[in-house]
């Protein structure tokens, strides 16, 4: 079982998610807008990641590629607001052009240095949805966050959390 | 009966839309790509239309504002393709910030000149769309549609069209 709380419910083009992080929620949101924490954790840990442009405010734009040596995966979209209470961008697969998604994104102060994530993403029919699920990206998310984690325990003070 | 056929089906956060116009399709994708000629037909009549940026391209941003007597509307979003088989872009109402929607557009050429646009939208809601319907978004939309259609009459070469 892995950490992350994803539900796809039928029949609409939903994917829900929810993720608990020890960080301060300004911290994670850090570790969406700055392309020098991103490209540490975001996707699966098989690849690795190339960020060629990441505008992360209301109008820009991002591009990334995963790489190993089965291949390359180029994924690109844009942004539009990315206030910590509401993060907004699309999101496009280069290998199916035109299949754009749309995901919405908050972070929740739980108090005692910990936030909530909770991501709502919109695709434009059932099925690019689903396709979505079978392609593995609940695996994929799944080790980015835990990454994320990683990262938040490199990056946080030695200290700083109750735990 | 307008000339736009708009579909808002129970349950799902989609608005389909389909229009024919007289004209052929690569007139028709000028329409959306150029924004000279997209503030003569985008959007009720009744407003005066000022476009502050349309940079119809994949990652590019646009920004305009509806305004008459009565006040002001703005309206923002991003581009991802806008080729001729397959226009999408995002559409955010600066009076409900956040509540981002994506549409699909295609041009499909019927012959003799004319064109059948179909469009495809997405909202992260059922209850967003239905706020947008309730808005009277399709009166909008014919509105803007017909002024489309004018503008045709207006460009096309005399003699082009076989009517």
């Amino acid at each position: 079982m892995g950490k992350t709380k994803i539900i796809a419910p039928p029949g609409v083009p939903f994917i829900d998610m929810e993720r608990e992080f020890d960080a301060p929620r300004e911290f994670v949101h850090r570790a969406y807008m700055d392309p020098e924490l991103v490209v540490q954790w975001l996707g699966p840990r098989k690849y690795e990641m190339k960020i060629d442009q990441w505008d992360a405010r209301d109008g820009g734009a991002y591009r990334y590629v995963h790489s190993n040596e089965s291949g390359s995966h180029a994924f690109h979209g844009v942004f539009h607001s990315m206030d910590i209470d509401n993060m907004v961008q699309t999101f496009e697969y280069e290998g199916a052009p035109g299949h754009v998604s749309l995901d919405a994104q908050v972070l929740e102060d739980l108090g005692n240095g910990r936030t909530r994530m909770r991501s709502h993403s919109v695709f434009m029919s059932v099925e690019d949805r689903d396709v979505m699920i079978e392609n593995g990206m609940g695996d994929g998310v799944e080790d980015g966050y835990n990454r994320l984690d990683e990262l938040i325990a490199r990056l946080q003070p030695v200290g700083a959390s109750s735990n």
